[in-house]
């Protein structure tokens, strides 16, 4: 390991600064004196104590690696970090629940993601928050980016468009394209329904859901519940059940519209409330008890907006067998942090061209399998600090792109 | 700091694996070995062991800050690592002397530059290789990238595209772009030519210099070496001395031909030679022992092309009085590593919004002055492990950043 000089940014720390945790401003946030100078930072990997060192990891040395990726492009994976590193890309447009803040006050949440990764995954991300909004430049300037990465992680990028970039770009690219906001959340919400209907004593083929929210994650869940062959889907937007009769609907509704809501319902999200088993909440909206009340028998409740869920907890426990929000501070938290660095350490070993459907059911079912031995109301999902969740998601995912064939190692 | 899951990577090294320093292949490389999985990772710079950790380097605590930035978007040099950290920009066509070898197989010499801005600088570097080659696309999607990072280091852009990137680049971003190609290389040049003047009794002044090149390195040595007072400067390209009568000339050599030969010279190389005081080579071509010797009296002789000087170091001992290459297994190397790393640093420490031409010179002299006390033909120029150059250039660069109004604290 190369000494490092010490890094300049603990001098701003020991500065006090002038920002809002600085004593001169009376009070003092731990936020913000985290935060300060970032999260993260590079470290070399091979050492540069003197010019033998450097004659091997710069000139000359360097010359023949490139010389021999030149002539075999693969071996890129071998040779550099690229199979080993994920860019976490956003446009600003959708950070948390803030909204459109626009790419450098998005970045404190990119470097925490970043951090996460590596934290979980064990895998190098680069927090790259881009100046740029129309879906044309977000898929031109994130291909041009993908031969340093081995992977692209979209992050907090506003629906409709972030439907568009995903498909486009990974047309475009040979390295997987994930958007986290969308399968990291469907892939936490399907491991933890399944061990909640598994622990009622139902499979999903009897459950009907309710889905409260038709964006990115919203529709992402509707599109693998379906796959995971629940009995029916209905979503809800602002305007109620998304179904075909209705003509105020975008591209990607009216795709819902065709393949969730069987039964050709139509009305509020009360009414498709009445006698479901399952209410998944990705809105931020707040249902009322009395809708709460007319669910089917063991309903399951995960009110996932926050951070106040759509049903308050204690609420959703008077009517329902299994309860999860996305808060840490009550069990069963739909944390994506679960799902994406297991998934891209998995993609990333076997050097995956992209990120199949198998690949996130194997996912959600590597993860609902951790708790299975201990599966109870309040254990449908693992803490995002079991030791167990990041293997056990690697292994799966690393096999489900070998059999689907697009592993490329 | 956060323990961290163990690299994936390592298993790759153990794994013997596939590429050209596999056993299998009945040799070994002590480069392709340091390579393998690369040079470089990410790492946390707070802990994120528990849920409290979470919850504030990630949701919900991260949410204050970045409403902080969106609201005073400064803070986003307070709390993010942006102010810390660097892109090492390439699309890969002018890759050492390799030439055009593209985006990926350019990814080891990036990466090493990360490293050494580590390393020298304690500046955090990214690698950023990019699929794409027209100026108008270079600039757009580097300017697209500008939130994420405190500075763009352009590296190795095949001339003359590099001059417009950088030119339009800087006039988009308000952080410091610089193309070390060219500037790295004339900072350090000049500073060792001002110690050799200094060492041979002479002022720059007095000097006339020819400069065998006039790709990236050769255009901004002659920039510099005008700016810093030169006598006079001939730049010679394959054809000869560039001149104002010569009707081949692109744009950029019909500017230096504005700026250089004031004596109005032309001719070929070995004539311009004749009675000049400096010899800089940045060609790769090789000049004849017999006009080396038409040089005028303790000539300083700087033949920089690698690996093979246009002059070799025995030749040129016996007609100059101070003789440096590019390599490091002679004396006076002039290695752009001198200068990178604390232009960089000191741009960021004061959070400069361009690199100026003031800042440059203050590099150049700071760097001759660390060596002022020990001068000698062998010692004009530091060695790149010198520890005391890093923090000189770095306290040179901020304050003439300071003198030049482009410091933003």
């Amino acid at each position: 390991m190369a000494a490092e000089i010490v890094n300049p940014r603990s001098e701003s720390v020991n500065e006090g600064g002038s920002g809002p945790e600085g004593a001169q401003d009376g009070f003092f946030d731990p936020a913000f004196a985290l935060h300060r100078g970032g999260k993260m930072a590079i470290r070399a990997t091979v050492p540069v104590r003197d010019k033998d060192d450097l004659s091997l990891a710069y000139t000359p040395g360097v010359a023949k690696v490139c010389s021999a990726i030149a002539e075999q492009p693969g071996l890129v994976h071998d040779y550099t970090w690229k199979s080993q590193v994920v860019a976490v890309v956003t446009d600003g447009s959708a950070v948390l629940g803030l909204g459109d803040i626009g790419p450098e006050a998005s970045l404190p949440v990119m470097e925490g993601k970043a951090i996460l990764f590596k934290q979980f995954g064990g895998v190098d991300a680069v927090p790259i928050a881009l100046d740029c909004r129309e879906v044309d430049e977000l898929v031109e300037t994130i291909a041009r980016l993908a031969p340093s990465f081995g992977g692209i992680n979209l992050e907090d990028i506003s629906a409709p468009r972030c439907f568009e970039v995903e498909r486009r770009l990974q047309e475009r690219v040979d390295i997987p394209v994930f958007h986290d906001d969308q399968h990291g959340t469907a892939v936490v919400t399907l491991a933890a329904l399944r061990n909640a209907a598994r622990l009622t004593g139902r499979t999903l083929g009897e459950l009907r859901a309710v889905i409260s929210g038709a964006g990115a994650a919203g529709v992402a869940i509707a599109r693998i519940l379906t796959e995971a062959g629940i009995g029916d889907v209905v979503v809800c937007d602002r305007k109620g059940i998304v179904s075909a009769d209705r003509t105020d609907l975008t591209d990607v509704k009216r795709e819902l519209a065709g393949f969730t809501n069987k039964a050709g319902r139509s009305g509020s999200l009360e009414s498709a409330l009445d006698g479901a088993d399952v209410f998944i909440g990705v809105s931020g909206g707040t249902v009322p008890e009395t809708a709460v009340a007319t669910m089917a028998k063991d309903a399951l409740i995960f009110a996932m907006a926050n951070p106040t869920p759509e049903i308050h907890p204690d609420v959703a426990r008077r009517h329902a067998a299994v309860v999860a929000t996305g808060r840490s501070d009550y069990p069963n938290q739909i944390n994506n942090v679960l799902a994406f660095p297991g998934i891209f350490a998995g993609a990333l070993q076997v050097r995956a061209s992209r990120i199949t459907e198998g690949m996130k059911l194997a996912a959600a079912d590597a993860l609902a399998a951790v708790v299975a031995d201990e599966l109870s109301a309040d254990c449908v999902i693992p803490s995002p600090f079991d030791e167990r969740v990041a293997p056990a998601v690697t292994a799966a995912v690393a096999a489900a792109a070998r059999r689907d064939g697009v592993a490329r190692r």
